[in-house]
């Protein structure tokens, strides 16, 4: 077994969650770049197709996050300001499954990260409360922003209300429309929402001009989220996943995991987390990888996503936007197509056609794995877990558990021990009607053609450098 | 200052929270019983007026509970599964809001239990995983209950999940139809949910016979329920709050957070709860109000109502039914009369007739206090709490939030310092809908009339003894 693993000490049997003090958070971001045997490859102009230069970012972000986005240094301080916002909802507990693992009767120790008892119910204000602090330093007067399932906008909403930003938000029409309560969340908060498509931008009116009913994507959201912010100098733009820095801010979850499993005397064979743009994965996993890089550990990192938007299961690595219109820099990664619109399932969040440069890499060179899973399966995993664990996990959550209960049955047939880990990014209590539609037998799994594939890749050939 | 105030300690001012780690959790539920200067008066049977025996109760509850609704005993243990279970969210956080702190610029330091991390989202559990447990010893197999805002019958439903038992709740129709996120949750615990009244059961068929659209009330529903549960040996009821086992069950609160007050060097010179049945309010101050009675402590511990349902500042001390169709004992305490129909706030958990005998008994003493809010100042209030401190808070909860406020803001006019707890009881994540009405200036505050309360009394006169 792994050398972290404490000889000294019995693995401890009957906690159920291991705690941090405040005093123990993590006191830097840990950046994944420094220890990459391969470097990713840089983010490229659209239009010159040459590697972009900061101030070409400058109109969307300030400048600490532009330094964050392109360093190599292992190590990111993070400022006290932040820090003593974290104090309200981290260090998140660290918890042991026992109820899960009595019901699936196996060979296994299933730990979780709960992200849910953060201000938004999900990791995402790891991300949001930095970024709100970095524009604050740069008098940002408001901050744009897309959301999809809303669990980004609102984390948004929520630290810019801490700082006293401007918050307006572009969500995903769809999911507008399914999950009305998050959009009130984020009213409550005080930010602007706004369905999207919208008439508000050029980009919004000309999907809507092409296709009045369009349910929208988190690509088109960015696309009018960015052109908001470039129309005045005091605004600036914010992203929830895919770009480095918002993985960077995300690592604090396993940092905060390496100390707690070390509480437990254990240390993970495997980890898993549901991947949509991929900050929620690299938020675990990376200061694990970091390990396996550098340290020689062997913990098995397995990013799970949707059966219907299977990037990186079913997508190539090339250039591509990260949005629908084309505003993004082309970004190296795994990707069915910007112009690729995800069947309309209730994991908003995993909604999303590219995986970031950062996870991309990792999974080309085979420091990271990958499995796509239906939504059946996931909604199943979700109702064992809370009546196991007491906890009703987001849809995208869902994706995560049904992958740790397919290692668990495994482990049971070859009658090996095995140490899981996963991240529960966060509660599923403004997503009930996703298990509404699942108990009343509304849902039905996707069954990705390779058509829509040939046709999403089709689109960017052509952006190839 | 009180004594309890450690000299030796400064006031920790850079703490957000204060957390317990799981062999800090209590031993022992406090019951206040054995040290009120009055005992409380006993339920009587409604046909003989005489007080009732333990045996009347047996068709309903499992002897171990019978035993400590009747127990004279200062500490009464918790049972080892039952500490357990609540390891996955207990010891609860103690926050210091210094983010309202600073927004409010009153000489006062604010301190919260936080309940809402719990599975169901509310204190509820403490006492649902209790009860469900004692029920299990008996070998009963389905447990029959009411719910209000959906509250308690999330956390029953858990509880019941938990040791194997079935659980059936009675939801009061405007909750159902108000809070749907509610039933899907305890759908999804494994519950099966009933709007009330309802065609099950004799008395919500007397009900919808004089008013077939009735939205309900939290007596109708404790009836229907308790009808149910009679019609089988295997069956019992359970209550959410009210009863003296159910509060002495909520105590775990108080005693952690006499505790963690020790920890942040300071003591509460106020404690505020919302007031539905009382189980609240029992659980954070009882601990406190023990130790007014037997160490001298002056803290003052207030019970905030809606004006609305106001048994506290407007109703009598009078032998009443808990429940509309009147199987319940006549118990003894604060009342509008058990056909009081409250206005449809969306305070759900608040809407109830009267309030438990405990605290009626106390108020009576003078030993706690009472004050009635409006809906709108309470909804004004849990706006502010969220964005200055990131909880969006359950609708009851923003009734101690209010009075918080009005304390502050006191606090400030006099130039006196002050130290001030308070219960946040549960979130608001499935509770949105009231901020949406909220938002859209669809509430309204309620006058409640004279008139209401001479009808409700007049019913109850010839139940007295």
């Amino acid at each position: 077994m792994s050398v972290w693993k404490n000889a000294n000490q019995e693995i401890n049997m009957n906690n159920r969650k291991f705690l941090l003090s405040d005093s123990e958070k993590p006191t830097h971001w840990y950046n994944i770049v420094a220890d990459m045997p391969h470097k990713p490859r840089p983010p490229l102009h659209p239009k010159t197709k040459q590697p972009i230069a900061p101030e070409d970012l400058a109109p969307l972000f300030p400048a600490d996050l532009i330094r964050q986005e392109t360093s190599t240094e292992r190590y990111i301080e993070i400022p006290d300001e932040v820090q003593d916002i974290y104090t309200i909802w981290r260090p998140s507990p660290l918890y042991r499954a026992r109820g899960l693992e009595k019901a699936l009767d196996a060979p296994v120790r299933i730990y979780y990260k709960y992200e849910g008892g953060s201000p938004s119910g999900s990791h995402k204000p790891n991300t949001a409360v930095p970024q709100a602090y970095y524009n604050k330093q740069e008098a940002v007067k408001k901050i744009t922003t897309e959301t999809g399932a809303g669990q980004w906008g609102t984390a948004l909403a929520f630290a810019c209300a801490q700082f006293g930003i401007e918050c307006e938000v572009y969500m995903v029409r769809i999911s507008f429309d399914q999950k009305p309560y998050r959009k009130i969340m984020m009213n409550t908060f005080g930010a602007d929402v706004y369905p999207s498509p919208s008439d508000r931008t050029q980009a919004g009116r000309d999907i809507l001009a092409a296709d009045p009913d369009s349910s929208g994507s988190l690509g088109i959201a960015i696309s009018e989220a960015i052109e908001k912010a470039l129309q005045d100098e005091s605004h600036k733009y914010a992203l929830g996943s895919v770009l480095n820095h918002v993985l960077l801010h995300q690592t604090v979850i396993g940092q905060e995991a390496i100390k707690q499993m070390e509480m437990a005397g254990d240390y993970p064979d495997v980890i898993i987390a549901p991947m949509g743009g991929g900050s929620n994965f690299a938020g675990i996993s990376f200061p694990f990888v970091g390990r396996n890089i550098t340290e020689g550990q062997k913990t098995r990192c397995i990013a799970v996503e949707p059966a219907s938007c299977p990037k990186l299961t079913r997508g190539e690595f090339l250039y591509d936007h990260g949005d629908t219109a084309g505003y993004t820099p082309l970004l190296p990664m795994y990707t069915l197509g910007h112009n690729f619109s995800p069947a309309a399932i209730h994991a908003g969040g995993l909604r999303y056609h590219g995986a970031s440069v950062l996870c991309s890499q990792l999974l080309k060179d085979g420091l990271v794995e990958a499995v796509a899973l239906q939504q059946l399966e996931c909604f199943q995993a979700g109702i064992t877990f809370a009546r196991r664990e007491g906890i009703i996990a987001a849809p995208e959550a869902t994706h995560a558990i049904a992958q740790v209960i397919r290692e668990a049955n495994r482990a049971r047939e070859e009658g090996r021990e095995k140490t899981i880990l996963f991240n529960l990014c966060g509660h599923g209590f403004v997503d009930m009607k996703a298990y509404e539609d699942y108990f009343a037998g509304r849902l039905a799994d996707h069954q990705f053609t390779g058509e829509e594939l040939k046709a999403g890749l089709a689109d960017i050939r052509s952006l190839q450098p």
